[in-house]
């Protein structure tokens, strides 16, 4: 009887610090000088992503990648989407089109209509670096998912008469078609145009295009009320829109 | 001997349960239901706070009360605002100034030179909504700690050679004199100026007024390298310098 008493104790001791160990380790404010513990160092990181005081970083850092995978798939990158979403709603309510066929709304693709997190998923969310070549294997097959809110948020915006323009960085040679049908058939359907970079702006920065791209709609007599993407060079720069939403991505950086 | 068995069991059970339940209930991305878990939403409606994706907000949401007031003082608000000065540092290597006494950098004041943190703490940390006169009282008081990191920061500033511009919403004919001592007596010696709102710029904007200012030291011949501030009115409009830097405030929202 005392050794089976004395196996239970043993056994319950060892549950209790499995659960205690696990209680400390995954509270949000632990200070614990654990090295491994760099949930809130990742967490600084992050926010430091997302406010624009980190720029031009070229991965994820090693000890972040737990964090991010983490991040990405259990649910806050969901509640972070749909808060920025929840505003972008508010700020619609609140507008009074001219209906005159030129309000416009700006949608970024990759990572904004459309999640790529299953291909970073093999490039380590982000701790691997920018793989060119990889990433257009990918984008050629075509089989980016939309993401569920945003794809609600486009359906809204067509419905209540904007004019959505889909901007992308992407090559138009070479990833135009495949692009096309990857947005077609996740259900982006009736929008104005998809504006691709074309030869004239291969090798330019993103700022740089996207501010062109957006220059030229204004002359066309186009009004942005909108401008959302997944990178801060999405909306930075010139006639960037009446007001600008950064949707949440600690995964890479465009520059 | 059994019911001794049996009530250690019981006592294991209900420490499982209390462990169990704390293991849940504190770990970042809980989707429970519960409607008093809302670490997860509070840490969302923080992220957009940062990314100025929620704007002209008057109050925290009470929901996030404990939220705010855990990340204010357990760790995590020293943790981002270091990670923000360490890229301000970064950057700072990197400049080659020009030495003719034109080299400048702009720091806000409130929550960024000093804290305003013991007063908030009496308003719930921002639940509450803004208290102009409350905060003028407090102000008038002159006890504002500096925040030790942006004090090592303008220090290095200030030996690097910039002229180092603090400029501040806070009324110049009534908080003047608290002010210039308040900086004085938390160790803020040998910046170029500083800069109130003065009866020009009464009842304007933040950005209004903080543009005119910066545009005044431009129209000086200024170059300004960096402009640091804990609010978004603070790192937009006009002549915003080389780079910005948002310091982490979750508290209020300055228009």
């Amino acid at each position: 009887m005392f050794s089976t008493m004395r196996l239970l104790w043993e056994v319950v001791v060892m549950m209790l610090l499995a659960l205690f160990s696990k209680a400390i380790g995954t509270r949000p404010y632990s200070r614990t000088s654990d090295p491994f513990d760099s949930t809130g160092y990742c967490l600084s990181w992050r926010v430091a992503v997302e406010a624009n005081n980190l720029r031009a970083w070229r991965t994820v850092p090693f000890q972040c990648l737990r964090y991010v995978e983490n991040y990405m798939v259990s649910g806050q990158y969901e509640r972070d989407l749909g808060m920025v979403i929840e505003q972008i709603y508010s700020y619609i309510d609140d507008i009074v089109l001219f209906n005159d066929g030129m309000d416009a709304w700006i949608l970024d693709v990759d990572d904004t209509c459309i999640s790529n997190l299953w291909y970073y998923k093999g490039k380590r969310f982000g701790c691997d670096p920018y793989d060119p070549i990889g990433f257009k294997f990918w984008a050629l097959r075509g089989v980016s998912p939309a993401i569920p809110a945003v794809l609600d948020l486009f359906t809204k915006l067509v419905e209540n008469g904007f004019k959505v323009f889909l901007v992308t960085g992407r090559d138009e040679e070479t990833l135009g078609q495949a692009t096309l049908e990857n947005l077609h058939n996740q259900g982006y359907l009736g929008y104005e145009r998809l504006i691709l970079r074309n030869q004239v702006y291969k090798g330019q920065s993103a700022v740089v295009f996207k501010s062109e791209i957006r220059k030229q709609l204004v002359e066309e007599g186009y009004r942005i009320w909108g401008n959302v993407g997944d990178q801060w060079s999405d909306l930075l720069g010139d006639c960037l829109g009446q007001r600008t939403f950064k949707l949440p991505n600690p995964m890479y950086f465009v520059p």
